[in-house]
């Protein structure tokens, strides 16, 4: 952990500081192999148990783009995607995540990555045809923490539908922004990326140092994924962007109109962390996929890291929202490569949970004031976690 | 209560007829006099114990313009206003509301006014010059629900800001839209507000023709104000309009960044009833202010009156997130014309609380199915309430 | 005219007045019978030479929902309306407006209707069964101005889809807001309209008192109809409302898309009069059509009147972007009661074109600064139009 | 040129081709040292002759935050922005740039930097201290194109505004996105860009193969840096992001208010070229300030490259809205590093103006259409340009 003197207070409430905030005393070592060169997070493979239902979901509720399906799975892309797919939905018996897939820079990367995991002793798949259609050589891996990663370089390349705006909906969803993925312990997880060529932006942590979650990226936003501490490996949540904030609050509307709306899960809302304007929804899986927007370039080697307080009410929601219990608790499974669901390792640390809205929670509004600084009616949103 | 033969269902769930659905049993007599024309809702004068603060919260945060003031009143108007105010804030030792004003359509409909008030047997009081600076000739009345009415029509005309987008702040307020004020009995206070010449567009009643809330209109808006069933008279809240969307939600940022955020009760959020986009807040004294923006127009005779099922969980939010507590239980007292607090006579007929989030609850979200067809995720929100 | 002397001056650059400034001395005479009660512009009947096309134009391009259609006629509706339609294409030989068609308050308005129009020697057809499906008993006339007005009050309810956001394209129209008439004799139209209860809430005029537009209203906007100064009688356009701005932008974009773009003839901007957030179109016959949003309240009896100056290039224009030569000549032809165009008669007064952006003009950005203080590319843009 | 079969039409009526479809017969020479790693256009240094009317417009009117200022000087940066400064505005005599301002990966890329302009012969100038405040170590140079550009790391943090709503105002700039560049031989500077690193993302070329015009990219958006055809070297105009699209209506509609309104030049409009929502202002000096959001993330290198057509007309504005000619013709100088103007040399291919809205025009709506296929109204907009 960076020393607090070394963490500047800013106006907003949070510190930054120039240093990813966060060491572990339980590294996973750093390969002598250098990392592959990852451009951006470019699609998950999600399994489903019941494909026409989540067919519905992705493509007649949120309105992605099937670029091709058949039987047995369906490839959709956002508007402004030009590769084959940002998500797969693939038939099968248990809810969970097959792959978290990584575009890198050129085909030679995969080389290194298949160097950089063989040497931590992972499990490594290269296949010259693609685990997905579309997608040409890639590479799979079962990484350190338990999640199943992908690598590839060659892609059919679609139509970018950007300017057909008579295909847009009033949610059109634009882009893949970013994956969220749950690890029993953060600061480990979050060397072992900084190992990959991942950089943090953010983090929430307390003032012993334990750190709840951080987000790291590749491409210039707040992140490509972020590691929230719980227990995993399990898959928090992809993301999906829209152009602006009134694309978000369309898509709740129409799941209300569809009397779908119980699919809301946590928002909308502002995020402290990154900035953003955020929704959450649960896909008839239960998988979550959140609708983001708005987040911040982060593209400099010296993009100031950001360190929000667990205590302060405003890091997970801007507008003071308490964070709905479900939203810390589950998460879907992941896969190792044979498709057979990861064990999940219970998180020792802290739950975040447990010391803001659980039975100990000190959460404020005003750095410095305490909980009873809060009107009894915002203390009474925050009191009904502590019954749980 | 309308036979529910005679209302028709409509696609999105609730129900339309064309005849209010609501009676009462213990009606107000209806005075042979006819009843002032009134245009619509005014203004609203609270009563505030710090004026500074006070101050600080409408015009420093909420950006309402100072048309007037001096050391124990703030004069405040939205921006597209012409007359000289639409809130006073009083400076007074009790957080109360003083008058619920409304303008008329001529001078000469505040003597109707007093013969309508005056046969009803409630306390009138008359003054040529007015109870608050820019308005003139002005009657106040004790109404037989116990609240504090004005009427009046000569007003100092002051500039309507509409054009000087100088002045504008992101979440600039535009319009006064609409009070809405707590009565025990629902059906009651619609009866009496309906002699007075108010016409019902929603309301929310059960199966047993219980009668949770309605909206009334003069202007041709979902409502010039509401009665809300629960222990009264007090005042719920006043409401204020901008022009979209993204206004409400930049109120909701500028609070998060003044670090003000206990200050949002509940939204921002999409309403079923009046399906306006919403935002609750509490002011210095805990007096809510709604903000709102884009409901429909209302104005034709046979417009259909919509009712909604109080077990409908997207009734109050269309996207299904539950109400707080302290909305159903909180409100400001009124005052009587000597400057007294009005006793509060508790609600008998159902809370919707109770029967919502309480320990009775059972909310839908696809009508005919019940609560156990929502996700475990959301029944947990719900459940929240079940143990208040 | 308003003397001078008795306008105010605001600080937006425009004045305003208590009654207002147009008088004609060629009035058309004030019938003794009382005017019907009207409640709002309501529908407009267009001919269109090519059915498929214009049906193709109003539903698959702009998203207006059909209630009913046969193989002569389509009926369609925005989508917070709950009567049967706002607009009705008819399939004829000359593309021409059949009716401007308003609802009244109840079914005996018609007989005042026709009393009123009667006494003004105008031809009056008065049909049990109504001029279009969907509509009950109607009255139809020639009114003094060569216009076919329509009057109705009874007509089907259907459903209202406000809450049907699954149905909401990106551009959403959500009301009719108002009609736009052509006609030489601006004051004249003016004066006949305040004797049908219109009251006017904002105008164009110069110093000399010639009266190039002004705007009228019965329902609390600004307005239901507008009398623009022209060869006449002639429809200048027929105008929808969206919630937002950027529901306005989703329509060009989609005519880009569509490789439509040539639909587009003037805007989108923010008009001077009115504040409202426009665009205009014109329909495969050439018929107008505006894309509004965002005007504000206007119900009280002394709405202050607003005058613009005619040199004032923020009057059309907020940004002040040129007027193009077409929105000014080109207007539809209106119907008489057999089914004839009416004949147009020729402005006699200035033109509004030619006074700003043709030979003559000079406006001006800044009050009293004459059109040398624009920007040379600013002016460039003005001069465009002399050479015309 | 890439032969037209190597380009796809899309459905949207423009190219991509994977290769950028520009080649030069004029070369630079291609340095052999390594270009230096440029991260993102940062600031530009404008010289303006009245410092305080341009403050005025950059801080008033625009809401620029103000890092630091002096008498001759005024620092400003964008709401998102933690370097010093994206815009330094400086009083001199002659309006003029003084430099385009990038930043690189590390110090050490100075070092190249120096090399790579060194071996091409030109003047190269390195400061230890900066050319501005706030700035480290920075080398300028005049480029063979003779324009002023300038490389830096170091660079002071300043605080990052993103989270102050409070400090928003409703058309809040939150980064730099651009410059453009006037340059007469568009092939040979992008040839010399795309030594320097840039990658081409979109053009504008005739059957002929003229370009009119290419956008070149270092961070993953459409462009840091455009040539755009002309008498040059001249600067064309710096560009700022806002959020969203009511963000830059928000500007216009307060240019209106403060009645500055002929600042504005050219739209709002949306963009073929970029997809991204537009505004063209002109400040006191009659340098040019795009205000511009959404476009679209090019980062993969792979990227397809758009080609538009110069004669279709919604290549530059997305509606058909005709590019008003100053926009076309008008320029501001910039400076060597002595701080005189460099000479402007005349561009000899074709002008996209002349071929575009001259006498010679055609432009078309539809691939395949010809201009008769537009409706008159809109060829009407288009003809004016034929009397210039």
């Amino acid at each position: 952990m960076t020393a607090k003197q070394d963490k500047t207070l800013t106006s907003s409430g949070f510190y930054v500081s120039q240093e990813a905030p966060i060491h572990t005393d339980n590294p996973i070592p750093t390969p002598s192999a250098p990392a592959p060169d990852i451009l951006r997070c470019a699609y998950m493979e999600l399994v489903v148990t019941d494909l026409e239902r989540s067919r519905n979901f992705y493509v007649d509720v949120l309105g992605l783009t099937v670029t091709e399906e058949d039987e047995n799975t369906v490839y959709l892309r956002s508007i402004e995607e030009f590769i084959h797919h940002n998500l797969v939905l693939r038939k099968g018996p248990v809810a969970a995540v097959a792959a978290f897939s990584y575009r890198v820079r050129s085909p030679e990367e995969l080389d290194k990555a298949v160097a950089f995991y063989t040497e931590l002793g992972c499990r490594v798949e290269r296949r010259a045809d693609g685990f997905t259609k579309g997608i040409g050589e890639s590479v799979r891996v079962e990484d350190p923490l338990g999640f199943p990663y992908e690598f590839f370089y060659d892609v059919e390349h679609v139509e970018r539908l950007a300017w057909r705006y008579d295909l847009y909906t009033p949610g059109a969803l634009v882009r893949l922004d970013h994956f969220n993925q749950v690890t029993p312990d953060v600061p480990r997880a979050v060397a072992f990326m900084q190992d990959l060529g991942f950089r943090v932006t953010e983090d929430i942590q307390d003032d012993e140092g334990t750190v709840y979650a951080a987000w790291m990226r590749r491409k210039p936003t707040v992140h490509d994924t972020a590691m929230t501490g719980g227990d995993g490996p399990r898959m928090h949540h992809v993301a999906f962007s829209t152009h602006e904030k009134h694309n978000i609050l369309a898509i709740c509307d129409k799941l209300g109109a569809l009397r779908m709306s119980d699919r809301i899960e946590r928002g909308p809302g502002r995020h402290g962390v990154s900035n953003a304007f955020y929704l959450y929804l649960r896909d008839p899986d239960g998988h979550r996929v959140e609708i983001y927007t708005q987040d911040y370039y982060t593209g400099d080697p010296d993009n100031p890291v950001v360190t929000w307080d667990v205590h302060d009410n405003q890091r997970r929601d801007w507008w003071g929202n308490p964070v709905v219990p479900s939203w810390y608790t589950e998460a879907s499974l992941v896969l190792d490569l044979d498709g057979n669901p990861q064990p999940v390792v219970a998180r020792t640390d802290a739950s975040e949970m447990a010391v803001t809205i659980g039975a100990d929670g000190f959460s404020y509004t005003r750095p410095g004031e305490g909980e009873e600084s809060m009107p009894e009616w915002k203390k009474g949103e925050y009191k009904l976690g502590h019954q749980l």
